[in-house]
C-alpha cells in the first residue's frame, strides 16, 4: 500500500508536566520515523506544562523524523478537541500524600514495597485518584469521543476502570511496562545458549495474564520456539541466587531502592506452574505480608523510600529544566516503551502487540467479567482489541478474582458515594485483613485524614 | 384435596450407623404424623447399622403417627433401589484423622475451632471426603436416579458439590441447622418486647444468603413485620457482653466446647451491614487468624477438643445401645431439624421452606455460577428449588466467592486426581497464607501422609 | 406466632379507573378475611376513578371481612406516597390503537390472535406504554421505593422490564393468570380418575418457564403424585378433538372470540415433549403464521374482534357504572386471580407461590440473564423471589430466547430514543420477518403513524 | 532475530484427496518462501491421496523456496503422529447425499442456494459429519494433542465445534475466505478514489463478527484510515445495480451458478447499519426465504446446481490426475487462502490476523459464549487467539444468537444421540419453520432416510 511519509497525530497529555513519562515519550517521538505529531501538554501546574513544551521542542530539534510540534494547552477541554489521542498521566495528590499511604500503615506494622496499586497505600490513593480520573473520562465522552485514550497512572487497573465508567464509549488502555523484564531474561537465555547476540526482549512474545502487576504467563516464544521448558530451567538455576542483567551497585540509591533480583518471581513461578511477570517489588504486595514482604532483604528486592522518590522527582526536574533552558542536550534514543508503537499503529502503521489493561470481556476465563484485566492486545486501523489469553491455574485465579472484585466494587463504592461500603473492602484486602477491625479502622481513619484535602465530600467521612 | 392419611416414603440412610443424624432423625419420624416410613440403614460398620436399626425399632414403638420401619441393607445398591429419599451422613475417616486434622496445623502455629470446613482440617477432610461422595454420587445415579438426596457430611459445600459432579441430574441438597440459632434469637427479641411468648423460632423467615458456615441474612421477618432494625438494636445491645439463651456451665464440657455467645456474629454484623448467621466457631475459619480465631477466650467462643469428641461419640454410642437393648426409653420428640419437613413436603405434603446447599444458579448473584452456595430454597412435590436470595454485600461477596472458587478448585482437582494443583489451592487459604511456602508445604505433607489411607492413589503424593 | 386479626395494606392503584382488574380485585378484598385495605384509585381519566371509588364502596358493604376503604387520589405521587402496595393496570392507548396495531398488519397479510404482546401489534403497543411504565417506575423510586409493585399491564415481559429499567431497586413482578387453565385441566384429570371431586386446581402446582404468553411447564405435581404422565395420556387423548370444561356456545360472543380448545397447546405438548401452558390465542403469535396463526377453524382457537372489545368494554362499564350507583348488586366472591393472595402473604400471611414475571437471574438457566422471565416466585414476609425453575428444551429455549433478546432490545431502544434500531428488531419478529423489506418498513410506517400521538418525539421517526 | 531459513512443519492433511483446497495447498505451499513442509495426505480413498501426493511432488518441483515432501498415509493415527498441523478438509458424504440435501426440501417448497451451513441442507449434512469430526478430534487428543488443527469442512460452526467437544484442549480453528470479497471491493474503492492501484485486499483489515457464513463488519481500516463511510457510500451507488469485480459471463457456468453481485449484501448493510460481509448465496439461507432466497433473479444470486457440482468435480479430478501424471503442468502462485499464512505465523514467522472460527469465550460480546463464532483471531507462536470483535447491533445479535444456539444443540444432541432432540431443532430453523410440524416431519424423515448409511445407529430413527 502507497502510504503517506509521516502520519499525522494530536497529542493531548494530560499531566503534561509530568516528569517520569513526558520525557520519555518526547525522546521516543524524536526517535521515531512514522509519526508527524503534535502534542498539547496540560497540567493543572501550568509552569510545568511549560517547562516540558520547550523542553519538547529542544527534542523536536534533535528529530530523526518529522519534528513533532509541543504546545501548552489552557484547559482540558482545548487540549481534547480535535485530539486523536489522549495520554493520562497524572500524580494524585503530591508525594507527602504518597509518604502518608506508606507511613501510617509501617506504624501499624504493614509494609509496602511501592503502596500505589493494592494494600492500604493503593486502596486510599484510589480512593483520591478516582474521582480526578472519572472527571478526565467525562471530558473525552465530551470533547473527543473518539479519541484513543492511554492511561499511565496507579493504580492501573482501577484508574483504567473509572475512565470507562465515567464514559463506556472511551476508547482506552491502561499502559504499564513491567513484563519487559521477563522478555528481557527469555532473550538473554537464548543468548546465552546460542553464545551470540541472536534475540532481543522485542523478538519475545509473551501471553500475559493478571491484573496490573500481578500478571503471569503461560505460553513464552521465540521465533516460534516454545521457550517455557527453557525459563523454567532458567528459575531453578537462579531461584537461590536471584538473577540481574547487572550487579546491584550498593552505592547507586536508584539500584537499592528499586532492586528486584527476580528471587519472588522465581517462586511464585515455581509455586504456581507458570510465570510470574510482573516485577518482585509490586508482586509481594498482592498476597499476606508473611509470604514475602516481611522479608525485603531475605527475598532480594527493594523498599522505595519515599525521601529518595522526592529527591529523585527533584534530580528530574532539575535535569527537565537544563533540557528546557538548553544548559543540557536531548538525545533521540527509542526507550523500552511501547506506548509509540501503539499509536502508530493506531494511526495505521500496522499491527502492534503489546500486554495492556481492559475491562474484562472474556480474554482471561476465570476471572470476573467487567473488571480490569491486563493480557495482550492488538493495536491496529481497527483500534485496541483485547486478545483471548485464557485461564489462569485456579488458585492463582482465586487469588486474583478476589483482588480483582474488590478493585471492582472500590471503583464502585467512589463513584457512588458509598462512604461506609469502603472500609469493609479496606480490611479485606490481604495485607489489612490480619489486623483486628478496631486497629484496622483507626489505620484508615487517619489515613483518610492525611488525604482528606483530595476527597470528595461525600468521601472524607468515610472512615 | 383429599389426601391418604400417611404418605409412604422409602428411605436410604448412607451411613446408617451414625450416632449424631440418624438417632435425631428416628426421634422426628417417631413423632411425625405425616409419613409412614421405611428406612433401610447401611453403613461400612454392618454393627453399628445393626444396632442402629433396633433403636429405631424402639423409636418405631413410641411413635405417634405411622410406625417407621427399620432394616439393614446389605450393600449400598441394596439400599438405593427403590428408595424416594437418601440420606447421606458418613464420617470420613476416623476421628482419629480428625484430631491430625487440627492437630498437626496447631503444631504449625494454626488454630481452628472446628476443622472440618476450611482451613488446612477442611481441606483435608475434603480430600479424603470427596471421593467417597463421589462413589455414592455414581451409585444413586445408577440405582436410584429419580430419588431425593440430602447430604449431612461435612465440608458440606465440597461435597454436595462432589454428589452433582459424579451424578448431575442428582436431586440433591445440603442440609445444616446452623442458621436457627439466629431465628431463635428474633423470636426472642419479639417474645422479650411483647412480654409474652407470642413467636418461635419456626415464625421467623430469613433471607440467607453465602456458602455453609459463613452465612448471612440480610431481610428477616416475623409475619410480615421487618425484623432487621430490631436485630440491629439487639446486635449493638450485645456486642461486647454476647447473649445466649441459657448461661455457660464452666462445668458442662459440651457447653464449654461448643460455647458460642455470639460475638463474632454480631461484630460481623455490625462489620457487613448485614446479619452473619452461622456459629461463631464456623465464622472465624473463614477469615485471617489475626481477626478472630487467635483468640477465643477474647471472643468468647470455644474450640472442641477432638479427645472431647472420642469421650462424646463413646457415651453417643452407649446410649444408642441402651436404647437399641431396651435399657434406656426413646421419647418421640420433634428436633430442629428440617430434614422431616423437607421430605414430608417432597413427598406432598405442601411446601416447606428452608436454607440449604446447592449448586448456585443465580440465587446468590455475585457468587460464582456453579459454586455450591446457601440459600433458602423451596421443597414440595416439584422438588427442591433454589430461591433467589439477591446480592451479598461487595466486600463479603469478595471474601465468600474467593473460598467457593477455592472449593469448586479443590473438588475439579481431586476428581480429576491432578495432585500438583492442590497444594497451591491449601496454600491459598487464609489460615494458611500466611505461612512461607516451605513451612505450608511441610505441614502439608504431615497431613496428607497421616490420612493416605483415606486418599486415592493419585493423590497419595500431593504433597 | 399470635397475629393481628386483619393485616393493615394500603394499596395504590394507577389506572384505577379500570374495568377489567380493579372489580376483580374489589370482589376479592371483599370476599378476604386477611387485610384490612386502604385502595387508593388513580387514573388519568379522574371519572373512571371516581365511578370505581363508590363501587369499591359497595363492594366493602358486602365484605365478608374487615371492609376496605376506597379513594381517588388526585395525583400519581399523592397516590404512591405511603403506600405498601402499588397496581399498575394502565390501558396504552385506547381500544381505537388497538384496532390499528391488528388492522393495519391484517392488511399487510399477518393475522394476529390477540396482538397485545409480540407480533406487530405487541411492538407498536410496547412503544407507546414503554414510556409510561418509565414514568411510574422512576415516581415510584422517588415517592414509594420500598412498595411492592404489581404490574398487569401488557405487554408484560416488556413493561415489567420498563419499571426495573427506570428504578433498579423496584420491588415489582408481572401478573398473569394464563397457566390457571393447565392446572385446571389436571384437577380434572384427577377427578375423573377418582370418579369425584378430589382436587381442585389451587391443589396443582406446576414448575413454569418461559417468557410471559409463551409458557411452558416441565413438571407438575398433586399431592406429592407426579402428575405428568397423566397429563401426557390425556394431551393425546383430546388432541384432535380439543378439550373444553364446558362447550363453546356459538351464541356467546365471548365464548367464541376468545375460544381455547387447547389443541395448540397439546400439538406443542406433543412436539416440544414438555406442556404449553399459556393459552392457545396467546401461544400462536410466538410463531411462524403459517404454523397455527394462519388457521384458527383448523386449530379451533378465536380471533378477537376489537369492536367486539368496545362492545364488551362498553358493558363493563354500564356494569360498574350500575354498581356504583346501586343499581346492581356486588358480591363478595373470590375469583381466579392469585393478586389477593400475593398481597396477603408480603403483608405476613405465610409464603404463597405463584407464577410470575421477573428479571432473569439464573431461575431459568437456558434464557438470557437481565430478560423478563416466567417462573414461580414465592411471595412472603421476605418479599417477591423467583424460584430456580431449571432449563427449557433446547429447541424451545432457542425460539423462547429470540424472543426475549428482541424484547430487551426493543426496551432498551425504546428507552433510550434510539428510533433507527426499532425497525430492525420489528423486522426480525416471526410475524414480520417473512415480509420483504420494503413491505415490512411500510407497515411499521403506518403503524407508527397511527399511533403517534402517544409516541415521544424521539421516536415518532421511527419508520 | 537471527531465523532459520526455512520453518519446518510437518502436516497432516486429513481428507487429503480432496480436490477442491488439497490443489491450492500445494501451490501455495510451492510459492511460499519461509516453510520447509512435510505433508502427509490421508485420505478414505487412498487412490485420490495418492493422486495428490504424485501432484504434490510436481508441485514441489517448480518450488521457489524450500520444496516441500508429500507422503500417502496409511491410517489416520499414522498422518497425526508427530505432525505439527493437521488440516481436515473432507466430504461428508458424496454429492450424491448433497443432491439430496437440497433436492428433498426443494419438492416441499423450501429453496436453498448452498445447503451446506443452516437450512435443512446444513442441518442433515451436520448430522452426518458431526460424527467423523469428532472422531477425527479425539484422534487427535490422542496421537497429536499439542497440534495446531485448521478445519475446512462445512457446516464450519458445528463442526469446529465438535473438534472441540471430542477433544476440548485442541487447539483448533475454523478456516473461511468469505470475507476476502469485502476486502477487495474497498480496495476498489480506494483505488477508484487515488485514480491508482494504491491498495490491494491485504492492505485493508476489517473486524469480523458472526457465525460462519452469516458475518458482519462493523469496522474497515486502510492504513489507519476509517473506511467505513466511503463503504456505505459505495453500498448507496450500487445497491441496485449490484456490483462486481468482472461482468458475469453469462456462457460460463461457473460464473452463472455463483453469482454474486452483492446485493443482499448492500441491502443488509442498509437495514442493519454495518457492513453484511459473507456471500449473498449463504447469507440468503439463515433468514425466511420469502426475504430474499425465493428471488434469486431479483436479487442477482445463483443457486449452484447439484449436477453443475458433480461435472465441475469431474473436471477438477481431471485436471488433478494430468498434474499428477505430468501431461499438466503445475505453477507456484499464490492463492487468495490464509492458511499459508496461518502456518507460517504459528511457526513461528511473526504475527498473523485472519478472521475465523472459534468458541466464543467473549469475543463476540451479545452471542452466546461457548458457541463457534466467527472474528478475527491472532496466529503466533503462541497459537490462535481471538480478538475481541465488541457487539453486534442488537436486531442482528438476535438474529445470529438463534442460529448460534440452535447449531450449539444440535452439536449436542448428535453427540449425545438423543435422536428424538434433533426434529424440534430442524423445525425451528426459519427456512423449515413456516411448515406445518406434519409436513416438516414428513420432510425430515425423507431426509435422515435418504442420508442413514452415514448416521451413527443411534440417530436412524431421528424422524
Amino acid at each position: 500500500m502507497t502510504k503517506p511519509e509521516y502520519q499525522p497525530v494530536t497529542i493531548a497529555y494530560i499531566g503534561g508536566g509530568s516528569l517520569n513519562w513526558a520525557p520519555g515519550l518526547m525522546a521516543d517521538l524524536a526517535a521515531d520515523d512514522r509519526l508527524a505529531a503534535e502534542v498539547r501538554l496540560y497540567d493543572l501546574d501550568a509552569g510545568a506544562a511549560q517547562r516540558n513544551a520547550a523542553m519538547g521542542a529542544r527534542f523536536a530539534e534533535v528529530s530523526t523524523g518529522q519534528a513533532a510540534r509541543y504546545s501548552v494547552a489552557g484547559s482540558l477541554a482545548e487540549a481534547l478537541r480535535g485530539a486523536d489521542v489522549v495520554v493520562v498521566s497524572i500524580l494524585p495528590g503530591r508525594f507527602e500524600d504518597m509518604a502518608q499511604d506508606i507511613g501510617i500503615p509501617a506504624r501499624y506494622g504493614i509494609p509496602q514495597a511501592v503502596g500505589d496499586t493494592v494494600g492500604p497505600g493503593g486502596f486510599v490513593r484510589a480512593m483520591r485518584a478516582i474521582p480526578m480520573l472519572a472527571e478526565i473520562g467525562a471530558a473525552i465522552g465530551e470533547h473527543a469521543p473518539n479519541a484513543y485514550v492511554c492511561n499511565l497512572t496507579n493504580p492501573m487497573s482501577v484508574l483504567t476502570g473509572a475512565l470507562f465508567a465515567a464514559f463506556p464509549g472511551i476508547r482506552a488502555w491502561g499502559e504499564c511496562h513491567e513484563v519487559t523484564k521477563l522478555r528481557k531474561q527469555v532473550a538473554w537465555i537464548a543468548n546465552r545458549a546460542a553464545g551470540a547476540e541472536v534475540a532481543t526482549h522485542r523478538d519475545v512474545a509473551v501471553n500475559v495474564m493478571g491484573v496490573n502487576h500481578f500478571t503471569f504467563v503461560d505460553r513464552i516464544s521465540l521465533g516460534g520456539r516454545n521457550m517455557m521448558p527453557a525459563y523454567r530451567a532458567f528459575v531453578e538455576e537462579f531461584a537461590d541466587a536471584g538473577w540481574t542483567a547487572q550487579p546491584v551497585d550498593p552505592e547507586d540509591e536508584h539500584s537499592r531502592y528499586f532492586e528486584d533480583r527476580s528471587r519472588v518471581k522465581f517462586d511464585l513461578t515455581r509455586r504456581f506452574g507458570i510465570a510470574a511477570a510482573a516485577g518482585d517489588r509490586h508482586l509481594v504486595e498482592f498476597l499476606p505480608a508473611d509470604q514475602y514482604l516481611h522479608d525485603p532483604a531475605g527475598w532480594d528486592f527493594g523498599l522505595t523510600p519515599v525521601d529518595y522518590r522526592l529527591r529523585d522527582q527533584a534530580e528530574k526536574a532539575a535535569r527537565a529544566t537544563a533540557l528546557a533552558d538548553g544548559t543540557a542536550s536531548p538525545v533521540a534514543k527509542r526507550s523500552d516503551e511501547a506506548l509509540i508503537d501503539q499509536i502508530a499503529a493506531l494511526m495505521g502503521g500496522g499491527a502492534h502487540l503489546s500486554n495492556v489493561n481492559l475491562p474484562n470481556t472474556g480474554q482471561v476465563e476465570n476471572l470476573p467479567i467487567g473488571a480490569v484485566v491486563e493480557t495482550n492486545a492488538l493495536f491496529s486501523g481497527l483500534g485496541v482489541q483485547a486478545v483471548h489469553a485464557g485461564r489462569l491455574p485456579d488458585a492463582l485465579a482465586a487469588i486474583t478474582a478476589d483482588h480483582a472484585d474488590r478493585q471492582s466494587a472500590l471503583l464502585k463504592a467512589v463513584l457512588a458515594g458509598e462512604a461506609g461500603a469502603l472500609f469493609p473492602l479496606f480490611h479485606a484486602d490481604p495485607l489489612v485483613a490480619p489486623l483486628e477491625e478496631a486497629k484496622a479502622r483507626a489505620m484508615f481513619s487517619e489515613m483518610v485524614a492525611a488525604t482528606s484535602a483530595w476527597l470528595p465530600e461525600t468521601l472524607r467521612g468515610a472512615a
